[in-house]
């Protein structure tokens, strides 16, 4: 691994990279992803209640291995990164537990300079394994890079297509024994979200330096952007910008209320960062029901989900446009929306609660 | 479970609610107690110790278990509250260990609205289970809801009377088989405290935002008022209001300096928030010895203590009185006083400490 | 253990005192030292990879186990301390794990009033123990302590000779069976560290004042200046002080850039906090290459290495002196250099790299 990191003239298409420093997940970071984010879905929480499902325990959460994996790569994808810009086709192939040991592998599959020449977009495809090399979390993503030497041409301009959906066909998928409602509080089952609905989150949440940092340490994400007021000061914003990963898990843990009986995520088909965030900001969020997918299944459903957060502005006491029009005219997320993230959830059919 | 919480109009007298979320205790956890709390009483943080004093292993520390069934009850009585007004006959009723899942029960006792006609009063009794559903924690509450429709009288008037103390009966206290004071660095036993004495604790905390809402977000309590600036802006106070059980576990931490052999609370005869707290505040305390209570048994007794905290004035160094007189010359709490707590505290006896 | 700490008088030369609350170090205060530091050495956070070094699972990290230690020693030492003066011979002497308890005993060795008359020095070596009785930790330390009574003189003025290099006799040092540098992303080896060497690392890293409370709280370091702003308003500084321990932690956290293969930490030869830190600043730190030690073994070797830190100026962008002209024109540390460590690590020679 380079002293520093790679920079975007390393990241020519075709490398397949081995992720440095596997990881074992403990208790320790399931209470602290817990207080961190303050996610409460009792499969995550509760060893009773994942047993009742089936499980023999608590799953570790499947945003907590995302940032686990995803952390593992940044030394060689995204130290030297100004943000990221997508995710495609991201799939939860089977559950995670403690004492679980994850690491990474990335392969490179396209690069493409700017037209400013001082970046770069990659895009990879990364695959996290569990100790006995079984793959858990699949994803792709691109991302900008800086250029070592902005002022040298790479000529690069190789741009791959990324999947559209997430495929669902090698997604481990537990079979319900029973759902225990009273567990979750949640009284709404698949078949009763209806495509076109959004879903309210009532509650928000005040984001603090301290907070996005541990997080970001806890999954040993190092990009410097983050970390480094000294250094941040100088930039555009004047200010460290939160781990785009906190800001879904926070948004997703607002989410619990109003879909209380989501078993996990299955899948993302896409995702953005729309506009950065900083301590200091108030995340609230809403869910809007894209489609109902059904598995051919009793037990479970699946909804395709598309969760939007955004900044000090309530939605549930205003409109908040996804879009707004900028200076030129042109329409572009609006500045207050942060996060759009098209999803699909597992959850089950009223047959399984009994 | 109502999305947005239930109001006052939802809690009418008579309901049994089987709150959600059930929690598995972790290492975590107790680990993140301490880093949040500075708790320092070994029998909470030394399987050593715990197992010198009987125990298979060290229990999860009393007031860790208090928070997680407290924060089981947060969505169905006090989401939509202010500030909860007090506590009665509160029995740490049977130990917890690290691997158990707690859930909580709530009764709805009684309810009256408040002059104002905008708030209510609600008056409930929680049990908190552990898997084996023997019950762990047991208390009673009241707390200030807001109403869904403030211009809407209920006409509720049912204010139920409260125990003045709690009964030891039921608490489940263990037999010492010896108490080796080298471990706490105690020299204090039963027999050293006498009724009238106060304990000074010479240290003070300052707390932080980040501090008081990992501990929120652990416990899965979900309160409006201690994580969402951007509603708190338009508050009374124009800022987030601390979790007031992190008040009672900093301060009840501050006090193991001259409570040092103290094994636990037992229970709580009452308690008050009496003042908001608020970040960037330093809490204090000191202990008034009100009551040593023979168990008859000569291996430990009980104190009854009363716990005061304040904040940002040092007890230490100048006289705090816990009232004051209000402008209308009524005697009030003291605004530095936020925490008055009447509890009993185990303690083991001279013959103990072999 | 005295009410408010042990002062100057206390300490007289001779004494052996049995530091009380041992602790039980979890998987949650592994996480939260994850969390806390940016710690990413995979022999500390990988089940797999310690394996394949011969461990039964991950040891506890190395200073993790140091704060610990130092923590329980803080009660009887510390508590009333303007500042740590200085470390030698500190000896990580045997592993420690999850499940191990930890306790320390404390001899005083000498003791010196300052001119002053208000403060004094006091030196001592603790060792720290397992449940097992073994030692696990030992050091010198020497610290400046206030006086109970500033104006009487304690005519002490007994210096003890400090040992100027940590012997490595003791040390458990395992027999390496395979090195994967796969798993830690680094290229270089004992051999390939020249005595002269500069090894910058580039990363900094901005403290937050809930990051160095939660720290020096978990290691339960109840030292008053870095908790109570109160108390701290009216200090030379008017603020708190950041735990020197954690700086170390930061520093060494960011030093693994350019040190990947480092196994851990065997000894300190000496070490001083040269200036204070807050919550505000960013730390950033280099290594020199003091010494390449032969060890006698073909599996690991050892490297005498001195760690800087310094803050808000980064040494990868300009020149940051060790010393500086004072007023008076004699050199003192650089206000802007706060820690200053001599230490030897273990890392992999070549052979092992199979």
């Amino acid at each position: 691994m380079k002293l520093g990191g790679n920079f975007f003239e390393d990241l020519h298409t075709g490398q397949l990279l081995r992720n440095p420093i596997p990881r074992t997940v403990t208790e320790g970071d399931v209470a602290l992803y817990i207080a961190l984010t303050g996610d409460r879905n009792p499969r995550f929480c509760s060893d009773v209640f994942a047993r009742s499902l089936g499980y023999p325990r608590t799953p570790v959460a499947d945003l907590l291995v995302f940032h686990i994996v995803f952390g593992r790569t940044v030394g060689e994808i995204s130290l030297n990164s100004p943000g990221n810009l997508g995710y495609a086709d991201l799939r939860f192939l089977r559950p995670v537990y403690t004492g679980d040991t994850l690491r990474a592998e990335t392969e490179t599959l396209g690069w493409r300079e700017t037209s400013r020449g001082d970046t770069g977009v990659v895009w990879v495809r990364t695959t996290g394994y569990n100790q006995r090399d079984e793959p858990v979390l699949q994803f792709y993503r691109w991302v900008m890079v800086n250029k070592r030497n902005p002022n040298v041409p790479t000529g690069a301009d190789d741009a791959p297509e990324m999947p559209a959906t997430a495929s669902l066909a090698d997604i481990d998928i537990p079979r319900l024994e029973r759902f225990d409602a009273s567990a979750t509080g949640g009284e709404r089952f698949w078949e009763d979200y209806a495509p076109g609905e959004r879903v309210p989150h009532p509650q928000g949440m005040t984001l603090e330096e301290a907070e996005h940092q541990l997080a970001t340490r806890l999954y040993q994400n190092t990009a410097r952007v983050h970390f480094n007021q000294h250094q941040q000061q100088s930039s555009r914003h004047g200010r460290r910008i939160i781990y785009g990963g906190h800001i879904i898990s926070v948004a997703h843990a607002l989410s619990f209320d109003g879909l209380e009986n989501v078993l996990g995520m299955a899948a993302w088909n896409g995702g953005a960062h729309t506009n950065p965030t900083f301590a200091g900001d108030t995340l609230f969020a809403w869910t809007d029901v894209l489609e109902r997918i059904d598995l051919g299944r009793d037990d479970i459903g699946a909804l395709r989900l598309r969760l939007v957060a955004c900044k000090n502005v309530d939605p549930n006491a205003e409109e908040v446009p996804l879009r707004t029009p900028g200076d030129d005219g042109r329409e572009r997320y609006n500045p207050a929306v942060v996060l759009d993230l098209d999803y699909v959830a597992l959850i089950p059919k009223r047959a399984a609660a009994r």
